[in-house]
């Protein structure tokens, strides 16, 4: 048996305690998990971000690879922690919408995790990464079946950031789902959703200013000019070569963006 | 037996090489630990933040768990390295105050490591995590006995920066120990020497700000305002809901704060 | 057999989901796999900073650990990847000069990577990190041998940026490296090439100030005074005691630094 590996994709950021006491937690109840951080900087609250992100990262991992997700505003309320069946994967998340880029691509089963037996005592009010999600898919990865955390349930949370909007015969309204390290803006347009894109003239605009080419590798344009790629995960992304996209446009995560087809 | 943890907690930040040279060290005397990360990014030389990041994740971790903590305004002067044994588990640190915490709470015990034939040589007068404590925890970890490090000690450093001091009747000046990801102010004063908070009116002052009540949970208070909360730690933060107390009362990493009860 | 060690240099950042997915594929091929981050915080394509932090890293781990790194502007164009061996360790790299402070350090052979059969298909035009350099590192951790993968050749890209210039009698122009987390500025300075700075009267000048105390540790300085250190990589540092050299002088990675010798 090679060793489980567990991910974790959160908002927590690095400065604190909090990513390392979760590693802690998983490696006490399964000292031989692997654990594999995705990111920790997604935006504070960010559920759409955490949603694009952990989309893109499943797929390169093998078959029972346990994915944490905690982006989770409404610690300490109502909204219940879920596990979600897909690609052969399981997902621990809070039933927020975080998964939902996830259930858009794949068949899933998703189960409402109910057995508290499981869980850190007492459980806070402020650091259920720590008290439930941790645990929760330590002892997943450990073995135990899935069945026993919890009833599938019907009924949870999808949003559809992910989708760009039609407003007119030719136009479109998206948004921003990520800025990575370079600045480059990630769109919600899929490259597999708008093919023509490759042969027809088009502008997208994003923040202040307008792009209307479409480059196959970042070498191939003069330095500095905005132009859209199509990423490693298939969307439109506006990108400089070697300069940032998010500060020639001043857009940022969330910001909306406009494609007119010609 | 499970694979020997190892955590590190430092003030080295993530963009030198210094914690992936301290694991390769690790990694070269024990190749099956496994090294976890609490943070690199404790604020430069400030050893009240570590004392207060390792307080707090230390416990969440396996028994017999290495926790090396590096924070070290004076590297290359006289200031010995410690090894610290509580709540079954080890911390290897230089003797300057940041294990202050953990001493106010468990029963310990601490050595000055003199035991040089573990260090790398030539010890250099400015990395001691890579030629001093990585390797020390990689050999205890491995199995060699705390008391092959050198013997105990009965004067070692203890700073009392984590407690609040009574100034008036109804009057204790405080301090902030750690300004999380999202903006909270983690004060020193913990709700269990506090109790009170949770009946009687109070009001805390924090930078250019006043605090009067006391959530339970971030989602019960509306968007933007100021409150306490009893953190995952104990101790009370000045948080806003969705919102970053540290940009709304201006306070950072030690500024003292102050509490009145009524 | 301990496990195999893999290190990951990169520009990727940690806010994005790239490095955890470069982790996802080499414990695909190798789930015994250690992953160790040296930094993901290279300044976008910098490849002398990128060729610095691996030369500092690669000595501090046993043999046979395999090196990634990935500082790679050229991604998507023609530049080929490289396996290099060296000092009984690996090092898989785009051919941009990145291993240049390696080559001048340690004998090498290069070979270029065409074995295919190891990339993930198809080849994306924007990260080869994912398709080829974390899957050739993880089958060659794995024990595939380095002729496998390609040929020796002669001509690879070597750049000089790590050597200062001599431009007058008593005069050399050399550059900052790295500027690291505390704000200390490396320099392309080596006391072993400099040891004269430990008996004679210098001046270094680097952004808007003049250095010309050389000190043995940080602690022997005033608070805030400028002075050069030998860092413990060798490389003359100016630092600053409990202060950033970086904010003092106003100087940057790339920036010139000129050395008078009296």
């Amino acid at each position: 048996m090679p060793p489980a590996i567990i991910t974790l994709t959160t908002d927590f950021g690095l400065s604190d305690h909090f990513v390392g006491v979760m590693k802690g937690v998983i490696l006490g109840i399964l000292p031989e998990a692997r654990v594999v951080d995705i990111t920790h900087q997604i935006n504070p609250y960010e559920i759409a971000e955490g949603a694009f992100v952990i989309a893109e990262a499943y797929r390169w991992f093998p078959k029972k690879t346990v994915h944490v997700v905690v982006v989770d505003p409404g610690v300490g309320t109502l909204r219940r922690p879920i596990l979600a069946e897909a690609a052969g994967q399981y997902f621990v998340a809070p039933d927020n919408g975080v998964l939902s880029m996830l259930y858009a691509r794949e068949k899933h089963k998703v189960r409402a995790v109910t057995a508290e037996k499981f869980f850190l005592k007492p459980v806070s009010d402020t650091f259920h990464g720590r008290d439930v999600f941790a645990p929760t898919a330590a002892h997943l990865a450990k073995g135990t079946p899935a069945a026993r955390f919890g009833k599938p349930i019907a009924e949870y949370c999808r949003l559809e950031f992910y989708k760009p909007v039609r407003t007119g015969k030719r136009v479109w309204k998206g948004a921003i789902l990520k800025v990575d390290r370079f600045g480059n803006l990630i769109t919600n347009f899929h490259i597999a959703e708008f093919p023509v894109l490759r042969t027809r003239a088009f502008a997208m605009t994003a923040g202040q200013r307008e792009i209307t080419a479409l480059a196959r590798t970042f070498g191939e344009q003069a330095l500095g000019e905005l132009f859209l790629l199509v990423g490693s995960s298939g969307y439109l992304e506006v990108a400089a070569n070697q300069g940032s996209a998010a500060k020639m446009t001043g857009a940022a995560v969330g910001a909306p963006v406009e494609l007119t087809i010609y």
